[in-house]
This record gives C-alpha cells, sequence and structure tokens, in this order.
C-alpha cells in the first residue's frame, strides 16, 4: 500500500537492531485517517472472506482494528495479556512469547467471544517473527471457528513470520513489507507487492 | 446517553462486590455501532471546545477513543503502561494506582506527542475513583498542554472519582452514570442527566 510506504518513509524511524518506530502514526499516536485507509485496502483484498468478527489484542492493535472494523460491519475482540491463568473454564488460553518485552505472556479470550460459527479477520499492527499472530490463531482455533485471514500494517519480512503463517496456508495480507532497513542511512527497502 | 444506558440494562451483567461487566460490547468485545453513537454524543456534548487530540490509556480505552476521534477529526494518543521508568527524558511520567489489578503503575507518554499547544479531551471506558483519568490530567498538564475535558462511558456515580474531577472545575461527561446496582436482583439504576 503506497499511502503507507510512503508514510513510513516520511515519519518511521530506523534504530539499531533493526527496530523500526511508527510511534507517531501507528502505535502510539495513532492517525485515524490513515487508519481508514489502511481498512478500505483490507476490505478490497479479503473482499471475497465472509468476515463476522475481527480478533486483535492489546494494546496496540486495538485502535487499527476498531477503525477496519467498520469497513467490514463487524464488532472487535481483542486477546487480553492475562496476570495469572483464569482456570475457570470460561476463557480459551495461550501462550505468547514477546521478544520486545523479552518474556512469555498467557493470552486470554472469553469463551462467550468466539464460537465455532465465528469467521475471524486477525488483525495487528506489526509482524515479526509472529508469535503473536500464531497465538491468536491458536484461541480462534481452540473456538473452533475459521481464520479467514490476516491483516497486519507493517511486517517485517527479513524475518520469518510471515513466511511461517503463509506456508501454513493462511492468507497474510501485509499492507507494507519491509524488506531491509538501515539504521546508519534511515534507508528502507519494501518488497514489491 | 438513553442508547447506553438501555444496552447496559440489556446486556451488562452486576457482579457481586459491584462489579458491572460491559465486556460484551465495551472493553473485550466492542460493539462499533455504539462506539460511533457515543462518538456523536461526546462531540455534542463538547462541541464548544477546541480540541485537537484525544488521550487515553491501554488498554480498555483505546478502541473508544479512536472511533470517537472520528467526530474530532483528531489524533489519538494512548498512555502505556511502563514496565520500567525510562530515564532517558523523553517522557512524561506518572503513576496510577489500579484498584482491580492492585498495584501502583508507571505510565507514560512520550513528550513529542503533548505539548503546550495541545488541546486535549481524555478519554477513557470507565471511571470509578478517578486514579486513571487523575494520571492522565497529570501528564497533559506536565506538557503545559491544556484538558479541554473528560469524555466516560460508564461512571460509578456511588465511588467518588467523578465528584473529585467535577470539584477541580473540569468538565467530566459520563454517558451513563450508575448510582447503584444490585448483584442479586441485578437492578441498575442510573443518575437522570
Amino acid at each position: 500500500m503506497r499511502l503507507l510506504e510512503e508514510r513510513i518513509r516520511k515519519d518511521g524511524v530506523v534504530k539499531e537492531g533493526q527496530v523500526l518506530k511508527v510511534d507517531s502514526f501507528i502505535n502510539h499516536q495513532m492517525d485515524i485517517h490513515l487508519f481508514n485507509e489502511m481498512g478500505k485496502e483490507f476490505k478490497r483484498l479479503f473482499a471475497d472472506k465472509n468476515i463476522n468478527k475481527i480478533l486483535t489484542i492489546e494494546a496496540s492493535g486495538i485502535g487499527l482494528a476498531c477503525i477496519i472494523a467498520q469497513h467490514f460491519d463487524v464488532p472487535v475482540v481483542f486477546a487480553k495479556k492475562a496476570k495469572s491463568i483464569n482456570l475457570d473454564g470460561e476463557m480459551y488460553c495461550t501462550k505468547i512469547e514477546s521478544f520486545t518485552h523479552k518474556r512469555v505472556y498467557d493470552v486470554i479470550v472469553s469463551k462467550k467471544f468466539l464460537s465455532e460459527d465465528d469467521h475471524v479477520l486477525i488483525i495487528d499492527d506489526f509482524l515479526a517473527n509472529g508469535c503473536a499472530v500464531a497465538g491468536l490463531v491458536d484461541l480462534v482455533r481452540s473456538a473452533g471457528a475459521t481464520v479467514e485471514g490476516v491483516g497486519i500494517a507493517v511486517e517485517k519480512g527479513f524475518q520469518q513470520g510471515g513466511q511461517l503463517l503463509r506456508d501454513k496456508g493462511l492468507q497474510v495480507e501485509s499492507l507494507a513489507i519491509v524488506e531491509s532497513m538501515n539504521h546508519e542511512t534511515g534507508e528502507i527497502v519494501f518488497r514489491e507487492q
């Protein structure tokens, strides 16, 4: 998506250690106009899918998911990072490893909000190693629901997550895929799509 | 706001210990249509204010804030619960006590996203003791910015937060104010507004 790539080139900041900061428009301050354009593009990319729910994970995916949801006219459910596992049987649980925070989270969704009738679009702001999305796929499948697709704002194409998920047959659509970036020059190369 | 009160009566669940669960439409599964109606109402309530930014706190305020932001045509910034205080001077910091989680969080906003030119509407899903909103007010004022108002979905009118904030001269608008509730009968009484 040209608009997002241009915005990343303009306002994204490449930091040492292959870190791409997009906190001025995606995941700390949020540009709602841009999110709406992304929503239109996801609607186009998943036009043939019968989606009735969007699933994301707290925190930075939530805003994007809510704006995108308007283009599909569906509710959003966000998975929560649990302080402690709820053992009362009311929750679907999975574990997600965060490389950023160097820890493993228990992640939960109430059984009330995912069922076998659901056709789910998973939304997140970033895809790198793919652990968060894999965890969300696991939650959807625990409920007997169907993953119709995965929509990502920014994929780090030089990490393995996108490839692993596509190899499993999932339709993964990333609006910008970074092939490489250089923190000394600030240069960012996007994959042609 | 009649629509929200009716929805709380229909789908809210009163639990022991003065807990009101609205997780099927506000803070776990999110009804985007309802959020848009709330956005219209906040726009009406704050029509005379010149708002250029919305501030909320992760996680459950983010979705609501993003949908509301469309009605004001402004960006959203969400304050983050920090794992550890960032001492490099790039962040405004405050402390917020969470009674739900029985702990104190360090909460941060990047200095890049709040400045003395900002006229801020604070948005959150719940107002009870008011600690979260007071922390957000503190962050806005640390930046030399102006708090134009506070927009809340559900206020627990029998707790002191709303009164404390209004006593400080803040315009606090809560779309539903619960005066009392009974977990045995399920009855919820709203304040007349």
